[in-house]
């Protein structure tokens, strides 16, 4: 292979929508003139924001400028067919260096504010290398830079209709392919025997997993550790649980919800469990919505699971879902250093988010995952909830 | 999903061949006392050293501090466990921050001179992100910072016996399957025909594709413009050329050649095109050797191809092959600005090369390219090379 450039399919629908959301966004920006995005090589070192900008990877270093009222791609020059067929861009190509249309569609757009793709907490708001950043700041010696976080937290958190929909789509497949797998269970099916059938399944219909394949769906049978383990070959005994936590991502979108089935008849604990489990959820779903505040939503589910004599999920209640499983933004989690500043932002319409707890039981492990959207007034249920323990 | 970490399979042989390597590396430095990696969510954002120095995906803040004489992993308690098991690190787990482990581990060390992976040119020696930097920067305010380039160019570059085996087995089976695909070629076998017979045998055998799916294999039959296009709908006339850029991933490791087939009676021009583009070839393999650098080695091919009547290629005449098939580090290419530093450097024993270039003739594109590892005294093909045109 030569190292001109290479293309893959590109997304126009999505990629025109978000690049006009982009625009508004800084139009509406107090802090930037213009919004910067650079990568290279972005199947070795992906830049999150070029799904959403661009739709396709590019070799030499590409910069997208997105200003209030309009929006430049710079890239080298065998990527530039493709840049001009996606058709949503200006497009400028280069031979030996970017320094010079970069200097000058910034000149065009009087752009001397410029936000940069960095961000300490929040991977996907990160994708500008430290290398790039040092070319930048010398090609641009008289700018000054700020971070585009808020503007990356609009951009992936608010779903256009067409990325919605993608979601919804995901997430009842994945519901589908659950009921198709524990039709098919006996009580000899192993933990490895059920994943398998659901990546057979998604192997033939050519679905990705929505995290490692390999871990994805996680299978908990019956009463043991839980965690991100391998699936193995433990069975469902009598009265305990089969635990999934499962999605799959279909055109760039995912999903991730986990479900409960108990075989024979639920003990009267585990009922009881289950209705905890459940009304830890329902507080925190009843704080949450448009203007409420990540941390908040998160103590509210905390506090109503501590109440009733459970010990405290050491994770997140919930984390937005978009183009990855873990979507970054706003976080619905505790003010944990390793969550730096996510669990402050609001939360705002049009952001999908999971809602997830669990506790460990004798019968097995008591985990709920459930995806809501929210809407201008409140929440609505992306698939419905599991609102009961289902029979085996 | 819930934010606790989740591993893949470990790559055990070839990150004990690598760390070691890697210590070796830093006790030879002039520059750096310790080698600082950090990465995080290494799904969404790889860090491209993490697959030889710790080999599983990560959640949490993640550092590999590599001393002269030890190496500590500071990571997040859920991953621990898989660091422990993998037997290769001290490991440091952490709950709330990786602030307080890293300075004791980097004092333990000695260390005032840290190398980071940042690198204005080299992707794969620029896997620190900016907002990680900063984070890095405010958390060890006391110590220098220092490129970790040149450690990462030798780690990369110089392979391990595991490493390079892996490199040649692969190549080996890309031959196999261009063989397997032309035994099958008739005069009615479109470019994609014959690009989806290799996907269908890569699917079975359960391997990736050395560059994006889509194009690897780059097929072109007869005159028709080249370039990273799609396998189209053309056919190969009588006395043209079909040419195929392919390269497979197994194991982790990939490869990266052209080969050339005529239809019928090669005519005295085409036999003199390929001739052409033979001598070229033998010519910057000529100049290659342990102490060559990049940029001279191009100038050979480079020369003697224009020299002989045909335009320059417009791309590096060499690159590394690794785990990626642009692996970075020392290129063997012109000094243009978007190459930046790479052609400049030396080429050391150890590391594996392509030689490639093409001229554009009426019959169709004549491209070759090979592979070659650096020994200590002068290079040895990984696969024959090809010396004949090959008949279909």
């Amino acid at each position: 292979m030569s190292d001109a450039g290479e293309v893959e399919g590109v997304d126009a629908a999505v990629v025109a929508e978000k690049v006009a959301a982009a625009r508004e966004a800084v139009a509406a920006s107090d802090d930037a003139d213009a919004w910067l995005s650079v990568g290279r090589e972005t199947d070795v070192s992906p830049e999150p924001c070029f799904p959403y900008l661009l739709g396709f990877d590019v070799v030499w270093p590409t910069a997208v400028v997105v200003g209030p009222a309009s929006s430049t791609v710079i890239l080298g020059r065998h990527d530039a067919p493709t840049a001009r067929d996606l058709g949503v861009h200006e497009v400028r190509a280069y031979d030996e260096s970017i320094a010079d249309p970069l200097r000058e569609v910034l000149d065009d757009m009087g752009a001397e504010r410029v936000a940069l793709n960095f961000d300490r907490d929040d991977v996907v708001a990160d994708g500008l290398s430290h290398g790039l950043y040092l070319q930048i700041r010398e090609y641009l010696p008289d700018r000054e830079f700020t971070s585009a976080s808020a503007l990356i937290r609009r951009l992936r958190g608010v779903k256009s209709e067409t990325e919605y929909e993608r979601i919804r789509t995901a997430a009842a497949e994945t519901e589908e392919l659950l009921q198709t797998a524990t039709a098919t269970w006996t009580p000899d099916t192993t933990e490895r025997a059920f994943a398998d059938f659901l990546h057979e399944r998604m192997a033939e219909r050519g679905l990705d997993s929505a995290w490692a394949w390999d871990y994805c769906p996680t299978v908990h049978m019956g009463d043991r550790e839980v965690g991100h383990t391998l699936p193995a070959d433990h069975t469902v005994d009598e009265d305990e649980l089969l635990h999934v936590d499962f999605g799959i991502r279909r055109d760039g979108y995912a999903s991730d919800i986990q479900r409960l089935w108990v075989r024979g008849e639920a003990s009267e604990g585990l009922r009881e469990a289950f209705r905890d489990v459940r009304a830890a959820i329902d507080a925190g779903h009843g704080a949450l919505g448009p203007g409420a505040v990540g941390y908040e939503v998160d103590a509210a589910a905390r506090e109503e699971l501590t109440s009733r004599g459970w010990p405290a999920f050491e994770h997140a209640f919930g984390h937005q879902v978009g183009r990855a499983a873990h979507d970054g933004g706003t976080l619905l989690g505790p003010e944990w250093d390793r969550y730096g500043e996510a669990p402050r932002h609001e939360v705002r319409p049009g952001e999908v988010y999971t809602m997830e707890l669990g506790v460990a039981t004798e019968w097995g492990y008591v985990g709920q995952e459930e995806m809501v959207r929210i809407t201008e007034t409140g929440t609505e249920w992306v698939v419905p909830p599991q609102t009961e323990l289902r029979a085996l």
